[in-house]
This record gives structure tokens, C-alpha cells and sequence, in this order.
């Protein structure tokens, strides 16, 4: 087992992996910029390195710095946490030649996962679900309409030039799809000079379910079962929950199974999240693998009782898994809290805490790095805290959510905790039957 | 259900109840002392009535001023938490008069376990295990070596007119009876000019194992296991944990279904512990049953994910249980955080807390009243947070724990957080193996 942890990263990541280090027994260096000097991870890691000013690409980016302050302090292994440097094959070489170990994917997998559309044919080959798609441009209405039945209706055609919705038709059946292939040839004729058109199946009403797995050095897999992050505002997640209320075992079982195949077939050792788009038949299609632990991780920890952190570290020294897979117990959400205000089109909100009381008791859990006192610099994303509440039901976790957020006082700065509460009592929220685009039509203004 | 409960308590247990009232959906009343009119029990309740002066005397049991505030704030039940009034068969009665619940005993299950004897009395002839004696006084060695052999050694040989541990003797076989009657007979002589002795089992190396059960209005009862609160000072309980490391699941059946032969005797409708001393052949003993919630029931909570105030509230409006008992699917451990300094025997700390900060992460949750810029009044009794901690196995609850207590921040007073962090790195406390003696011999002086 590593004796000595640095970690490279910031605020509750840095937190979150210095707790497990601590129980482990590891030693655990931090590093940090000059704007974090009093952050709650630099107090409780057993070293910390200043890695230099404000913009990450000066500090937490900077890879001589950070591999500097792991030979100084002895660190024989780095965790990145999410963000930053986690993902980025070059840190992951760098490493790997200073005979440090990389918590996290190896340069080939990274470099195969990165890219979306290397990840979509590595997919496909291992016999993953990938949206389908017709190979290259269509050469008649006959040859679409075959493959549209094929990938079942809805399809979109899409011109090859296309961009910003021109050209493009959704279709529903095979009576709409002549008029369509006409309209869209004759507006992206008419726009770029250019009719050639492609077909993909259209995912009505997606959702994000995502699967957790962890995969060790024998190129065994196994998964946690899925996340739910379909509450998402331009493209960020505000809200995770697992169980998905939208999928059964049967989906589960399934999404599961693509997400262990996905992992083997690229040998993936560590803990990686397969992303995947469910739509409201309950097909599902890859859309990325990260390489890395997630910022909802926890919900997973709560209903299946691991620590994922720790499963990172025992895989990372070349512990084997059971290869057992891992089902939910319990029902458990999380809430970003973020230094924004959600009345004002989300702005950051950084500045001073001049109060703060965090909610407790029973099936709330806090990850949060910042305290009474503490300044939010305004040089990094604007998550100060994550709520994680777990129950025996969907129901329990709603209200007891609420209940947590209408405790937690944050005073001198704006959160979105007022938004978070009004989610919880929103009927469309609760009955579960969202999309991804359920944000788009929230009412922010009574904040 | 009921629509308001007022909460006859204050500190952590009245806002653990408000908090399970707010996810029930049911309105809450706080009674409240004038030193406790800045409590957050206050603050989270929606309504408070001030219901008198700091000594208790004066207020919290004060039992026409809490009905009176139920009264005019239209309450229809009241939570008495621990302590206080929550086993007083009078105050049961007089709501029970008044028309409001009493989510607790009724008076008569009050009388009959609130007095030793009678409770003893009354478990023997349910068939409950009570420490074996001999009927009055015993007539001679012959007969006292029987019983000796039917209750199995060791035992204790006490003067009927003894005190002080004079004209006592352990025997703890056939050959050593003679001896021992002869000197104790000749001691309590000497000392009471009384020889009349009579005949208990003398239960070595005891730990202190509790039952929870619940018993509904049908009369049926379940348990949800036991809790292990072998680690006390002068009788008051420092850290419970469950599973109990002391029983394996063939005694925790037995110690299980004993409770609820307890419960079902008298009809028993609420949650209650039936406590019993463990000796170390793994044979218990019934000590006492408490008609209320304990300060450690969240322990239970944690291992086998029931809300117990919810049970409680659940229970007293009528509502049956299911009547299949719970088993712990993970471990947990409580550190009750008092305001007071370990190294000077533990006297009392009151004070302001001028810094707080609380402990997160991973299976870490905490139950407390107390906020930064609170000032503990010195009225009551010094615990001002529950640190509870849950993990897969004893080890790792142990360590996470210490990783709580060092990063749980409270500044202004002193509490017991030192002698936490040293009693989950003590050897005698990790092999599991102590009784309610252990703290007697532990070295305080260096916290």
C-alpha cells in the first residue's frame, strides 16, 4: 500500500481524498495556489506544497510543479480528483516516468476515451450501444427508410454541412420520411450548397443515466449500478440520484452489463463512469466513459456502503475485485450547492462566509470544504458543498432533503440552495418524469 | 396522523424530533426555558412557547405549563424525547386526561418498569432471563451448593444485614463453598450480628447489551437488535456501538427474543430498550427496560436504516408494525461530545462556543443543537453533540471515527473530543474486548 498520497487538486475533492487517506493510514501531502492558502485541505493534509498563484494554468495545471512537490515530499502515488489534471494523458505519462503512481486511467485509456469519436468506435467494436447511424451520407429516400426501420423510429437527417438546425428532419414514420429527405435537401442545398444528407436515431426525451464501475490491474470489471443526472442546467449537473426512477432491474441489469463491457474492453483499471442516454423506451446509447472519480460519487457510496475513494486506492496498489457486481440498498440524492445566484441566471457569487451551520442528522451527509470565515476565491468553479441525503425511499430522500437545505445557513454570499428547495416541492420533480431538458422551462424568478 | 406534536425536551433530541416531524409533514411546537431561548430547537420549531425559568423544576418538568402550551398551540401529542419527563407515568396520564397523545408509555407500563423490583418480578414471570438468587435466605451449605450448581458458578455469597462489601464472598466452585460460607457467616456476625446469608450469581466481567424493540397497539412487538454500551464512566454511557463485538447471532436471536417476551408481556406500544448485563459465558441477564427513546438509538438508525423517531410517531398514531425483527447490515459507533474537560474528572464546561466546525465525509453524521456564537447553559446536562460514525466493519468505523473527532473543531470550552480520539487508538478499546469496567482503569492525565 502507498504510503504517502498527494493530492492534486483542490477544495471538497482534496478534502474528500485526505479523509479516506486519513483512514487508511496514509500520509497525505496537499498542494496548493496562493488563493487557497486557507483552504480546509491545506489544514488537513499532513504536508502541503504551494504550487504558485491564482490561474490553474500556473498552479493545479502546472505538471512540473505539481510532479516537483511529490519529489520533495516523497508522495509515492497522486490522486488528481475530478477536473484539473484527471483526465489529461500527458500528467498520466509524466507520472508513470518519475515512478510515481497515477490514481487514475492509464495514458492509452485516457487518450482512447478522451476523444468522443475514438471512444464512440472503440464502443461500437466492443458491442457497446452507440447511436446508431447510417454509415457515411444516404443515396436514396429507399436506402433511409430501410435503416430507419432498422434503428426505429424517431431519425433524424441531418445535412452533412449543416449547423445551427438548418437541414435538419426530425421523422416519425415511414409516410413523413419522402417529404422530409425533400425539405431537408432543398434548405441545406439552399444553405451550403451542399444536399448530402446522414441519418442517426433521434433520442426523444433523454435522460442522463450513468453507470459507476471499477475495474482492477487483472482487467476484471464490476459495476455499482446507475446515476440519474438528468437535472441539468446547460450542461451541468445540479442534482444526482440513484436509484434512477426512470429505469427497472431489467434496464439496470443491462446498462450495467454495456458499462462492465465497456471498461474491459480497454482494460480500464480504476473507478470510470460510462454516460449514456436513456430514452423514454428504455433503449440506451454510450455518450462518454470519464476516467476518473465523479462529483456524485457519493450517492453511490451511500447506498451501497463503499467507500469509492478507498476502492480507487486498493485498485491503484494492485488489489484484485471480487468482480461482484453492486446493487442500490437504499434511495440517495445529492445537491450541488454553489456559490451562485440561481435568481440571477446562476452569476458566481464568491466572497466572504460570515455565517455558517451545516444541517445533520439522520441520512444527511455534508462534503464541503469551506467554513465560518472562509473566503470563496473567485478563480475556481463555484461548488462549495455537496448534500447527500439517503432513505429508504424516493419520497423519505425528498423530504429530508428539504429538510436539510431549509437548515443549511450560509450567510455573505448567494447560493442555489433557495433554487434546490424549490425543486424539492415541484411536482414534475417528484413524480420522477423529467429529461435532461426539464430546466429549460424551471421558473427562477421567485428565488 | 397528527397534525402538530409539541416536543417536551430541548437540546439535540428536540430538534432530532422537529426534524422528523418537518419530513412527516406534521407542525411542531417547542416548550422552551429562558436560558434556552436562543436554541436552535427554538429556532426550527414552528411555534415555541416559553414555558419558565432554567430550573428544570420550573419548566421542562414543569407538567401544567407544558400542557398548557399544548393547549393553547392546539397540539394534538406530545414527544417527551429522554430524559426530562419521558418516563414520568404521571405526566402520561394527565395527557392522556387532557386528550393529547402521549407518543411514549402509557402510565401503567410506566409503574411497572419504572420500579426494579417490580420489573423484575414481572420479567421472571415472563420467563425473561433476571440474575438467579435464592428465595430469601439460605439454610444451609448443602443447600447453597445446589442452587450454586442450577445457577452455575461463579456466585456471591451476600449477609442479608450487609453493606459496604462486608460479609460477602465469590465462590467459584463445589470446593471453595465451605470456606466461604463459613468466613462470610462469621464476618456478618462479627460486623451486623446477623449471619443469615443469601445466594446470587455473580455475573463477572459484565458488558452492558441492550435490546431495541418496538411494539405497536396490537400487542405484538419486533426488535432491531442490540447495542453495545459497555463503555461507561460512573455509569454514564461515552460510546455505544452495534454490533455488539461481545455476541455472536446465536445470543443476539436469544437476547432478541427475549426482549420481545419482555415487550409483549406488558403489552408494551412505542420504542423501548430492554437492557440486560452479558456475562462472559455469553449468558445475559434483564437490568432494566426504559419506556423511551434512548440518547443512542441513532446507532440503530444507521445499521438498519429505520427513522426510530418515525417509528415512534408511526406507532402512537395506531399504525401496526410488521412484526419482523431488523439485523445490522453495517456497523455503527456514538461518541456523545459533552462540554466537559476529560482531564480534570469531566466536570462541567459551559460557556460560549466562540468557533465550531463539524466533521464530514463518508458515513459521518452528526446530531447537535449547538452553533457557533452558542452559549451552553450551565442548567443542563453537558452533551452538546452525537458524533455518529457507520462503516463496513468495526475497524474501519474506528478509524473513521478518529477522523471525525480530529477534524470536529469546537472552541471557547473544553469537551470530551481528547478522550474520544485516545479511546480509538487504545488496544484494549480496538480488540473489543472490555467490560463497563474499563474506563476505571484508564489514564485521563495525558489529554
Amino acid at each position: 500500500m502507498f504510503k504517502k498520497i498527494l493530492i492534486a487538486n483542490r477544495g471538497e475533492i482534496a478534502l474528500r481524498v485526505i479523509r479516506t487517506c486519513k483512514e487508511m493510514g496514509i500520509k497525505t501531502v496537499a498542494v496548493y495556489s496562493t488563493a487557497d492558502k486557507d483552504s480546509l485541505h491545506v489544514r488537513f493534509a499532513d504536508e502541503a506544497v504551494n504550487i504558485g498563484p491564482a490561474p490553474s494554468n500556473q498552479s493545479y495545471l502546472k505538471i512540473p510543479h505539481i510532479i516537483s512537490a511529490a519529489e520533495i515530499t516523497n508522495a509515492d502515488a497522486i490522486h488528481p480528483g475530478y477536473g484539473f489534471l484527471s483526465e489529461n494523458a500527458e500528467f498520466s505519462r509524466v507520472c508513470e516516468e518519475y515512478g510515481i503512481k497515477f490514481i487514475g486511467a492509464s495514458p492509452g485509456m485516457i487518450d482512447k476515451m478522451g476523444d468522443k469519436a475514438t471512444a464512440k468506435a472503440t464502443m461500437k467494436e466492443a458491442g457497446v450501444p452507440t447511436i446508431p447511424g447510417s454509415e457515411g451520407l444516404l443515396d436514396s429516400v429507399e436506402e433511409g427508410i430501410v435503416l430507419a426501420n432498422e434503428m426505429k423510429y424517431p431519425v433524424i437527417l441531418k445535412a452533412t454541412a449543416g449547423g445551427g438546425g438548418r437541414g435538419m428532419r426530425i421523422v416519425n414514420d415511414d409516410s413523413g420520411f419522402k417529404k422530409a429527405w425533400d425539405d431537408a435537401k432543398m434548405e441545406s442545398a439552399a444553405a451550403f450548397g451542399n444536399d448530402g444528407l446522414y441519418l442517426e436515431k433521434f433520442i426523444e426525451e433523454p435522460r442522463h443515466v450513468e453507470i459507476q464501475v471499477v475495474g482492477d490491474s487483472n482487467g476484471k470489471a464490476c459495476h455499482l449500478s446507475e446515476r440519474d443526472c438528468s437535472i441539468q442546467r446547460r450542461h451541468q449537473k445540479l442534482v444526482e440520484e440513484t436509484p434512477s426512477p426512470a429505469i427497472n432491474q431489467e434496464i439496470r441489469d443491462k446498462m450495467g452489463a454495456a458499462a462492465v463491457k465497456a471498461a474491459e474492453a480497454i482494460g480500464y483499471e480504476g473507478a470510470g463512469t460510462v454516460e449514456f442516454l436513456l430514452d423514454k423506451n428504455g433503449d440506451f446509447y454510450f455518450m462518454e466513459m470519464n476516467t476518473r472519480i465523479q462529483v456524485e460519487h457519493p450517492i453511490t457510496e451511500e447506498v451501497t456502503d463503499f467507500d469509492l475513494i478507498k476502492e480507487q486506492i486498493k485498485v491503484a496498489a494492485g488489489e484484485p475485485i471480487s468482480g461482484k457486481n453492486y446493487y442500490p440498498k437504499l434511495y440517495a440524492m445529492e445537491c450541488r450547492i454553489n456559490a451562485e445566484d440561481p435568481r440571477h441566471g446562476f452569476r458566481p457569487s464568491p466572497g466572504k462566509i460570515t455565517n455558517l451551520h451545516l444541517p445533520g442528522g439522520h441520512g444527511v451527509r455534508v462534503d464541503s470544504h469551506v467554513y465560518a470565515g472562509y473566503s470563496i476565491p473567485p478563480n475556481y468553479d463555484s461548488m462549495i458543498a455537496k448534500l447527500i441525503v439517503s432513505g429508504q425511499s424516493r419520497e423519505e430522500v425528498i423530504v429530508r432533503m428539504k429538510r436539510a437545505l431549509e437548515e443549511f445557513v450560509i450567510e455573505g454570499i448567494k447560493t442555489t440552495i433557495p433554487f434546490h428547495i424549490k425543486l424539492m416541492s415541484d411536482e414534475g420533480f417528484k413524480s420522477g418524469n423529467f429529461t435532461t431538458k426539464y430546466l429549460e422551462t424551471f421558473d427562477f424568478s421567485d428565488l
